[in-house]
């Protein structure tokens, strides 16, 4: 991608603005910590792997409102910008694991003044940063391995470059394929309410010049029963330490309907999107958002008022339904309890 | 329901428009038999038990059109009438069945006057409308007794009082159940593209004071896999031979994420909606539709410009995933190719 999804410029966080894709590229400058957390709000950043980044670079904002050198004050509101931003949204555990990340500086260093502490947080956030742009880049050279020439692949919301800093996890993985010269074709899934695949994966694809096909979701099943998909591969926002993946609603939906056709399913994730304090998917908050969501799309109102509405944003994958889990370490299998362990004690 | 959703009223059919819905009540007259093929294209009345009617009536218009009393003329005049309502939606067999029963009261008829035949028209159409009402209500008490009190139900897209006279295939059975004093709750899916869950049956239900949550389709899995789904009911468009049944896109996949959870499917039809000539739901033309309505919705454009669609309006679940189809004889279950020809043999 041209424009990473983030960045920090100028003492800005600096990000797309994806409510206004596909039609419109804008940029936000977040100043200041409110107007990022309204940014994370209402879905300007989203994505995973995104939110990790967006966190790191928040405590950054936070950062420039502390004036003085004490260093107790100082902990005390990092300590607070943290649990701010903590606020924005509740599913993806890469937010949560950029804050502890952030917070682990000061613990690491307690005896460092605030001038050496701005540096040591500055750069962790950075790290991250970094650490997004080649973690992607190796589980996309993971995950196009699993793809063969000719194949019809299939996604579901926005695993892109959008979810990312600039390259994306399960649409990485698509990238990555495409750089190494193979041929294939992409059902992307339009991912109601927010039509994250109409607007962004579509929008992505097309950039990318990669042959992609829009679906409304509820034609996924099918498209696997005419033999059309060869593998599906999701993004995740948390993953259990079993294997359980939560991702955006609509997910489990596919993963059970790859299994009734046998149809490889894969998430990608990297080890940030891993939560290894929770044993299993049941552990994971899952976000319900407004109704307004569910009831049309932007002004456009499809149903009565007065009707009810459940809007879960996210869903919970069983790791039995899941072929593999494709990270920066490579693919993970089953037993998924054993080898993320494995896996994580190797990564580390 | 107050108000039929398709009725014959002096010398034209009157329908509800169902596009303007859940916002206005407004109705279409058509008195000439292009405007009713056009409602029936862009779906202002859609909803396989309605077409048939829509069909039978609109041979009526197609009476008005013809003058003079020459017998072999009318013959030529009404069968390309027929021939020419055929043309307007491929999928729902009920319109080629109706199509049928109006042509072969020409052939019952060889030596009758064109006066006479107007009238026997006449007299079909107005059975196939009255048959449709008692039908339905047939088919409400058959698959009523399926239901427990306090249960949860699913629908999908709208089988209801719109897709039929004035009382609905799989919402039917809702009625019938409330009717008789039962309790329960229903879960509707929005059915994207065209959103006919959000519109009608949201409207339907909420105006039947029946407890209604509407959610987006991707979302029933979620729903299922936490135990909230008791039953799912869902309407047809076409039933071959062996039980395979056709309905709107996204009911396979609710059918096999049913299957999945251990979750009776079932669908509700009246004989009209049976193709006996068809073996297997593989010879279902399936009807593709503009890719306008992926895209977006009404004047909401979600989608970049230049990405391809896939938009087939139907999917054909399997008879194995099937627990039962209600239709006016009963229930019939497994195994279908028998137990369909032996209650037609017994309906007839």
């Amino acid at each position: 991608m041209n424009y990473p999804t983030i960045s920090w410029t100028k003492g800005c966080v600096r990000i797309i603005d994806q409510t206004k894709l596909p039609h419109k590229l804008e940029y936000i400058n977040c100043r200041h910590i409110q107007t990022l957390w309204d940014a994370i709000k209402r879905l300007s950043v989203r994505g995973a792997p995104a939110l990790g980044v967006a966190a790191s670079f928040g405590v950054l904002l936070g950062l420039k409102e502390f004036k003085g050198q004490d260093r107790e004050a100082f902990d005390k509101h990092i300590n607070k910008v943290c649990d701010y931003i903590a606020t924005s949204r509740p599913t993806a555990v890469n937010l949560f694991n950029a804050l502890r990340d952030m917070k682990q500086v000061l613990k690491d260093h307690l005896q460092a003044s605030v001038a050496v502490l701005r540096e040591l947080l500055e750069k962790k956030a950075f790290e991250i940063y970094e650490l997004d742009r080649t973690t992607c880049r190796k589980m996309g050279k993971y995950g196009a391995a699993l793809i063969k020439n000719g194949q019809t692949l299939m996604t579901v919301c926005n695993a892109g470059a959008l979810a990312t800093v600039d390259y994306g996890t399960a649409l990485g993985v698509f990238y990555s394929a495409k750089e190494s010269g193979k041929k294939f074709k992409v059902y992307a899934c339009e991912t109601r309410p927010l039509l994250q695949g109409a607007r962004l994966t579509a929008w992505e694809l097309l950039r990318a010049k990669i042959d992609v096909t829009l679906i409304c979701d509820n034609m996924a099943a099918t498209l696997m029963k005419q033999g059309k998909v060869d593998a599906i591969f999701a993004g995740a926002d948390r993953i259990a330490a079993n294997g359980d993946a939560a991702n955006k609603i609509g997910t489990y939906s596919l993963a059970v309907l790859a299994k009734h056709h046998g149809i490889p399913f894969y998430i990608v994730a990297p080890f940030s999107t891993f939560d290894l304090n929770i044993p299993t998917g049941k552990q994971i908050p899952i976000e319900e958002r407004d109704k307004s969501e569910v009831l049309g799309f932007g002004a456009f109102q499809a149903a009565p008022k007065g009707v009810k509405v459940y809007n879960p944003a996210f869903d919970v994958t069983d790791h039995q339904l899941i072929k593999g889990i494709v990270t920066e370490k490579g693919v993970i299998t089953s037993p998924y309890t054993k080898n993320i362990q494995k896996t994580f004690q190797k990564g580390r």
